[in-house]
């Protein structure tokens, strides 16, 4: 019988708020199983890059990471946001290790190849330090991971946090029974994107597929039921989207979407 | 036996230059025996600070921390500079992890009580945990610290590096024979502080105290040396103060200034 585990993903909308984010760190503390959380970005990297005068390029809602950005990336993603999250944790009692990918190795990834665009300084994973992840959990610390990764040549990369999440649930899917959570905004995938009462409770590939055709599925989301499906199929044991704010809940099968083979 | 680590403090004199900082982190990857790196600030958070029109104050050469201050800090030291620093490892084939003081609880400080100066979210080293720096050790992982703690109160805080060092060298004494070394721009403690040949190799606590008297240890140095007597005091192995391109030469007792008790 493998030993059960959490990995959460968080993204900007409770970063960006403080009494947010500290109620979700205090629910996330209190998960009784070893747990990761991993961790996007939110506006403050647009802030700052405001604030430095660093113009901003988006393509397709994805930001162009040129060296300038980068850097604004990696202080606040691996910096700010990272650490104060991990000295929030250490205030509920619970002993969290921060890490980006290039920490241990956790993350490696190469350079996404520009095409029609350039996307710049991202990076496309190529592989988990599963066993730096394994020694932690069993050292009863939880670990929380920023969206940033490394190419071994001494360069960091910004990364998808979705993807980063979805990377290391299946790494580490041999050893532990995996839920992965996708914490968002809305309470899960909504039937009616208007309501958040036609929350779909559970899900499987094929009515994905008919869905997407049918273009209810706002396309905000598809990358990350797509991210989901993935995981499953990858052999993470359980995978659900839901609120923030409902984590635990989630958790228990009680809200959020459960996405299925 | 016990087995023998370093310890290495390198400041903001080789962190602001590219060139000096590639130099040093291959010298530093190539030592032979477990590592540990910490790192100070450098001009970067200066200038990101003016970028940012975040007014520095100064007192008696020390930055005040205001809270403004601690993000622009907890940033370049904990986010640029420490995950550089470690990508950069990673291309040495120096597979490294950078934590700050809140990661693992590994350096818990308290918030410096306000006398007549207030230095705002500055701290001062109450514990080290060094089972997580053995822990990382044994499992041949590196270490790089960057120079912020926490209060165990969900707050970091701005700590000396040099501390930092002198503070992890001493936890891990019992367990290690611990070298410490504190690179800097000079070649050791000068006699003639206008001349780098004039380097003194070996230097006990009854010199220091006589040279101190008679006004020949630059002020600037003072705070230093009794961070390196304190250390050897407290049963830390050996201790150097060099130049940061000279490393292997310090360890090997070939350059450097020796502090002995």
């Amino acid at each position: 019988m493998k030993e059960e585990i959490a990995i959460v993903k968080i993204g900007g909308n409770v970063i960006d708020d403080e009494p947010s984010l500290d109620l979700f760190l205090k629910q996330f503390s209190l998960l009784k199983m070893p747990k990761i959380l991993v961790h996007g970005g939110g506006k403050l990297a647009t802030e700052m890059a405001a604030q430095m005068n660093v113009p901003q390029q988006l393509v397709g809602g994805r930001r162009i990471t040129d060296a300038a950005t980068l850097k604004i990336i990696t202080m606040v993603y691996a910096g700010w946001i990272n650490k104060n999250i991990v000295a929030k944790l250490q205030a509920e009692s619970c002993n969290a290790i921060g890490f980006s990918g290039a920490d241990g190795n956790l993350v490696q990834a190469h350079k996404r190849t520009a095409t029609e665009i350039d996307y710049g300084f991202v990076g496309d994973v190529d592989s988990v330090n599963a066993e730096l992840l394994c020694d932690c959990l069993e050292e009863k610390y939880s670990v929380v991971v920023a969206p940033l990764t490394h190419d071994g040549q001494g360069h960091l990369l910004n990364t998808n946090a979705d993807t980063i999440a979805q990377s290391i649930a299946v790494a580490l899917a041999d050893k532990y029974e995996v839920t992965l959570v996708y914490c968002f905004e809305k309470s899960g995938l909504l039937a009616d994107v208007e309501n958040e009462h036609s929350c779909i409770r559970t899900i499987g590939k094929a009515t994905v597929a008919s869905m997407e055709k049918e273009g209810i599925i706002h396309t905000g989301m598809l990358p990350k039921i797509h991210n989901a499906l993935q995981a499953i199929e990858a052999g993470v044991k359980k995978v659900y989207i839901g609120k923030w704010s409902e984590l635990p809940e989630i958790i228990n099968e009680k809200a959020g979407t459960k996405i299925q083979l």
